[in-house]
């Protein structure tokens, strides 16, 4: 048995709460409403959704969507209207400071109002617009937040696009590195990929990327000019959707296929050179 | 839409299907039965599960109990005596070739082989010990084969211990990778514990290792040994499980506590420098 560190036990603890990954998906969907949440979200997720009343969201709109689905399966233990969700500040240009361990008060501040409600004793969920929480959204500063208060942070079971990409990229999945979203000025974004190329190479490690959907054929037409030709290249479009797929194959032979990606559709990209 | 790139029809596909964190830690468990699936795999991935007939496993002994506690809830398509389980051959000293894009024509060759029954029109199950195949397992070689043989590869969403405790740790989700396994030998593991630190601090980016749980003491010691003060470390110990926690410190302020880390639960350790 593990020797839990001391949380006091009167207070909240801040549960993270996995999401889908059909943000902005099922706009538009033919045939009217989302998929069942239990065929990607496991039922301990669904239920601990369903029993909390206190939330902290990426988006207000989105989060009452979500419970919406929840409710379906596991009925809410209070109307959406008469939950309190408190919205993430968005972060300020150059990254969520308080989430790299750079002091910044302000931030601090702000992130210890939103857990009040968990220090009074009420445990809070913590959810993103897409897959878990605190992954590649700006909701680190906030579980960094709970732990200096000495709240429990209690991380639930869920997709996230990046692992499920590196699983079926087939490329090395024993280092591997996320490095978010490349510079959108060309020649920046080129020099950077050339970069994390040489990274990959040297330390054996494949690297994953994200792009805003409508600059899916911008970076990829940018990786197949870039990369090398034995660099092994991998693609994820729309994971966990039923029309989703992934494609893994070297640089080389990829420039000579005729791929067309939606720019509608959140995409992985990822390689390892040879 | 995507445009899917062209797969052969005919052709069974690979499904990647995640397993539970409990792998290990059951033994001797009080009570008997092993938590219900449910709570931390979504339906999605059980049901899937329940109706494969082939399997490629990182063990068969650990897929057999896992379709157990499968059909418990999904009832299972054939006896699990007359399924057909192929276990992945160990991988060599060095690390997974096959999955390094380095041409390895022998292992290239055994990987297209554990593939024959997709090939026949078998849709076929890759499962590992714990969480996601291909992650942080020797998994990646056969999907790197599936798609070289045209396959479809299709990852379900399931639990992995790595970005669920990056998603707990509260350190920088934007930017994050995972190296594996630190040396076993204390000089190098002090010099690689420095490294790491050094591409933490200038890259902003969050480190992750896990360690065999028998020298979780051991890696916990060095860690508080040679990382700088200011530095966030983070401990996810148990994740998933009803013991788990999560917590995160900086490192002059770990010096202080008391922790006992166990020496048979997985544990993820995780830091960024400040």
């Amino acid at each position: 048995m593990p020797s839990t560190p001391t949380t006091a036990p009167d207070k909240g603890r801040l549960l993270l709460i996995p999401n889908t990954l059909d943000f902005g998906c099922l706009d538009g969907a033919e045939g009217g409403a989302p998929p069942d949440l239990r065929e990607v979200l496991p039922m301990g997720a669904i239920t601990a959704a369903a029993g909390l009343t206190h939330w902290i969201a990426e988006n207000a709109k989105t989060t009452r969507a979500f419970l919406k689905r929840v409710n379906d399966i596991a009925p809410l233990s209070a109307p959406i209207q008469a939950l309190n969700i408190q919205v993430l500040p968005r972060p300020s240009k150059g990254g969520p400071k308080g989430a790299g361990g750079r002091a910044d008060p302000q931030l601090e501040r702000q992130m210890a109002d939103l857990l009040a409600p968990a220090l009074a004793g009420h445990d809070v969920g913590l959810i993103s617009e897409a897959g878990l929480p605190a992954v590649a959204d700006p909701g680190a500063a906030v579980v960094l937040a709970a732990h200096r208060l000495g709240l429990q942070v209690l991380p639930l079971s869920g997709p996230s696009s990046l692992v499920l990409a590196l699983a079926a990229s087939g490329l090395h999945g024993q280092s591997f590195a996320f490095v978010g979203y490349l510079p959108v000025d060309a020649q920046e974004r080129a020099q950077r990929i050339k970069d994390l190329e040489q990274v990959s190479r040297k330390a054996h490690q494949t690297q994953l990327v994200i792009e805003t959907p409508y600059r899916n054929t911008a970076l990829w037409q940018a990786l197949l000019q870039h990369l090398q030709g034995s660099t092994l290249l991998s693609v994820s479009c729309g994971l966990t959707l039923a029309q989703g797929w992934s494609r893994t194959d070297t640089v080389e032979r990829w420039r000579k296929q005729a791929l067309t990606l939606p720019d509608d559709i959140p995409t992985v990209f990822s390689w390892l050179a040879a």
